[in-house]
């Protein structure tokens, strides 16, 4: 089983508008939720695909229950913890393609110890069933900073391989865990690094600790340096759009391909075209299967250096 | 006592933000959230000036709890009615001055049948105990088009007077039952009447019913056609900024002033002061008391026409 992670899981609301007009008033006559945050969009991408994936973290307030109801609709097994406080919103404004989208990300509610006790407790009884665990996304206030460093080792202790997506501290402080994978952008990773050049950036990543590095760089696909070789994954076509949704999809990819035992070049060739199934997605967490299929054959592998010792 | 009437109550959320970038994503780390709606906004400035106010209409879902918690804050008197459906939200994004802000307005969720029978039972027993009586903003959906009609004419038969701040249909549809005041701002009078010109479009609402028309003409001030004669209030100074604070503001310098009887001059030198009190501050139902205090002894009001008989 795949368990994802979202200690931070949002209300996506989208709001649709003609024109988005600086200083301006916008009638919104229709408007969307859905649960997110990037680990329930991983979710429901491997749940596209038929692929279970059970969904935790942390929830509260009417804003909560709002998510859990849409977990529920999207029938997406919902393990999620309540915390104290209201669970946070994204707006996404929408006029007319996917790449125009305008996102204001409100940052959550501070979490308090027992709340961040009770997830934790819970988790650790949750890993046991799980061979794959992602944990993605930013922490919410409140939250130990090495709390994904915490989190891949009860995974580690469980047998389960991790995922890692997140970014900045959160990220620098789980590295001596030894994550599986982590999965920096290109801005990603050269803000924790420093490194501009992806090889380097990822190969420090390693030295602290990530087992392989995945690093996603938009329309040029991924490059991956793992201890069995490095490869750069491109997509055989541009496509621009939702980047949120393109890196959650290529994390499902990922994971789906870690569950099944795969071999990382064909690990990479579905998490290139399953992004790009997704980046042309309005909403994260949709993908687009007719592109999926088509991709999933068409996607260049090359092998960039030997496998390293580490 | 004034009753104010909001039937498509709000949350109104504040996202502070560095700067508004089209197409960008924005970290918003605070969020401030309270309740709205055009006819909650006059009640909160008839409280900040010690003039009871009672807040009716109808609210529903955890954003109606949300709205009702926050009036229990603000200790505004609630006797909205509960509705099938969530509230809505408003989103306000601001980034500096208040003249900045970029506002998008859910329109509310449909109002079935039974819930605008519970409201408009709620109201008549309400309206016994008012003298004055505010019906103020967008019909939601599900609401009958001559809803502010029906309000006007219960409003008459109890002996109260009616100021009414609508727009468009809503507005047109209400003039038959002869609201007291209406109080279209330049662009509305024009859509609803096809003049460019105030006065015409003030003596068109007049044929049409209403007994007085105040039109608010933002930094220019107030321009009333009224039995007893045509004044127009000028600010001494113009202040640009948040339109809707500044509307809601005169329409409860009316409110308290038919409530206390005052003549016409001494009203409409009460609401553009208040206009211009509550149009410097982002929140809409905020004034600031040390500039209303300034401005209202320093309002000029010139009659610009005699009785008119009707």
């Amino acid at each position: 089983m795949i368990l994802t992670v979202t200690l931070n899981a949002a209300l996506d609301v989208t709001y649709p508008v003609d024109a988005l007009v600086p200083g301006g008033s916008h009638r919104v006559s229709e408007s969307f939720s859905r649960a997110g945050g990037k680990g329930v969009n991983v979710a429901r991408v491997l749940s596209a695909l038929g692929i279970p994936a059970v969904v935790t973290g942390l929830v509260g307030g009417p804003t909560g229950r709002a998510i859990r109801d849409d977990l529920r609709a999207a029938q997406l097994p919902d393990e999620l913890v309540s915390m104290a406080g209201d669970s946070r919103r994204t707006v996404t404004v929408v006029c007319g393609e996917a790449s125009d989208a305008t996102v204001f990300n409100q940052s959550g509610p501070h979490v308090d110890k027992e709340s961040w006790a009770d997830f934790a407790a819970r988790f650790a009884q949750l890993v046991r069933d799980a061979q794959v665990v992602v944990l993605s996304g930013s922490l919410p206030p409140g939250v130990p900073s090495d709390a994904y460093g915490r989190l891949t080792r009860l995974s580690a202790e469980a047998g389960a391989t991790t995922i890692l997506d997140t970014s900045g501290p959160a990220l620098l402080a789980a590295l001596d865990a030894r994550p599986t994978v982590v999965k920096p952008n290109a801005a990603e990773i050269t803000e924790v690094t420093g490194h501009d050049d992806t090889a380097a950036a990822a190969d420090a990543l390693r030295a602290r600790g990530a087992q392989c590095v995945v690093a996603s760089l938009g329309p040029d696909g991924l490059h991956a340096v793992t201890p069995g070789g490095t490869w750069r994954a491109t997509p055989p076509w541009r496509l621009a759009g939702n980047p949120t949704g393109a890196g959650d999809a290529c994390v499902a990819a990922i994971a789906a391909g870690l569950l099944a035992g795969e071999p990382w070049p064909a690990v990479l060739r579905e998490a290139v075209a399953l992004s790009a199934a997704a980046v042309v997605c309005p909403l994260a967490g949709d993908i687009d299967v007719g592109l999926y299929e088509q991709f999933r054959t068409s996607v260049p592998v090359e092998r960039t250096r030997a496998p390293v010792s580490r």
